[in-house]
């Protein structure tokens, strides 16, 4: 039997990190083999892409020269860990996949969701998420979990305005592919978040078996 | 006045660096400012690139990963090289472009042609070579030039099979696009290949003055 592929997504603060946690007891309740992932990076030389892409630099990095490094990172990633483990009957559960790229550097960087398409198309050849969980929560609450987890994050110094984008931006691919994604509402206590994902989790585990 | 950008290909010990050399002199009794450069490489990231590519691992590299780093590299290259080089009015001269990657990750990694199509008009936009000069040379005449210049090289150990296929690779790219290339006859002594280097650059020269 094939294993499943699900990943998390949605802005900073949303829950992203703490919704594994339960996912991985889920998994270990119902004896189910899983490897829990993340991007950008997930093996050694998508790890290096991912150093090279973030290291402060005086050359400017022009925008497709990063998306072509995500990429890179990203088939690396997907080919040498994720399709294999899968194979082998695992759950994968990755912390972030492509729709990361489609908000992040569409927004961030102004790169056209078309381009992103192509290079979906082509490279992950419908390699998607069997189901994408998105932790939906209002920007301003978002902000202040991340206040009180007290990291640093390079994403930090953004005005509300981009993390408004990033929100709409999310909410907007769950609207393009309804039966892919699972919108999670993330503003409510962690017990039921975790219910909203468990729920999801079951529903998956019964469509595998039926 | 804009430059012309210019692109040297063939196999290994076709003549190529030897070539720069000729072209150099030229541009110089000319006093037109230029730009020599080579790929993969070309920047400080997109050597970071190359080395990222090249260097061992113990992890295996996948085709596609390969070709999107180095897409990513002559990204960067174009677009904060020589992009820039050309619009001072330089003539930028690159020592292998993009028919190295038709021919190299065709060949060697076996990616469809259509794929680096895609990558091509997505990512280069048309912004190929005014002129590319295809160094064209016997495979055991190239492989006996190596061997006088005693430089090991990665490509060295490939069988002859793969050197046939890589000068009937380049030869159909020209034939693909005969106004942009131009055959150079490199199995001739070194004068005679400079002289028909030349032939083509006061061709260029004429043109744009014209
Ligand atoms: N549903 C929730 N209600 C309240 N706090 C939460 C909730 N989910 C997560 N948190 C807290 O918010 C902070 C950010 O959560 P985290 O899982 O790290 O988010 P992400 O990985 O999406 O950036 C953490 O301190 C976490 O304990
Ligand atoms: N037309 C030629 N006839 C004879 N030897 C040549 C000719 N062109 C180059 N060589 C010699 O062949 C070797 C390889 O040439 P080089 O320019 O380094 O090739 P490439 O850069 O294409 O690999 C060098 O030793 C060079 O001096
Ligand atoms: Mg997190
Ligand atoms: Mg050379």
């Amino acid at each position: 039997m094939t294993g499943k592929f699900i990943s998390l997504e949605g802005g900073e603060g949303a829950g992203k990190s703490s919704a594994i946690k339960a996912i991985e007891a889920w998994l270990e309740q119902h004896n189910i083999p899983y490897l829990l992932t993340r991007e950008p990076g997930g093996t050694p030389m998508a790890e290096e892409i991912r150093e090279l892409v973030l290291s402060a630099r005086e050359e400017t990095v022009a925008a497709n020269t990063e998306l072509l490094l995500v990429f890179a990172s990203r088939v690396q990633h997907l080919s040498e860990k994720i399709l294999p483990a899968i194979a082998q009957g695992k759950w994968v559960i990755s912390d972030r996949f492509v729709d990361s790229s489609y908000v992040y550097q569409g927004i961030a960087r102004g790169i056209d969701e078309t381009v992103i398409d192509g290079l979906t198309n082509t490279f992950l050849q419908g390699q998607l998420p069997d189901k994408t969980l998105l932790l939906d929560v209002p920007v301003d609450i978002g902000m202040s979990r991340v206040q009180t987890r007290g990291e640093a994050n390079r994403l930090d110094g953004e005005s509300l305005a981009f993390h408004e984008k990033v929100r709409a931006g999310f909410l907007a691919r769950a609207d393009q592919e309804p039966s892919r994604f699972a919108v999670i509402d993330a503003s409510q206590s962690i017990d039921s978040v975790e219910q909203q994902i468990i729920a999801q989790l079951n529903q998956l585990l019964l469509g595998t078996s039926a």
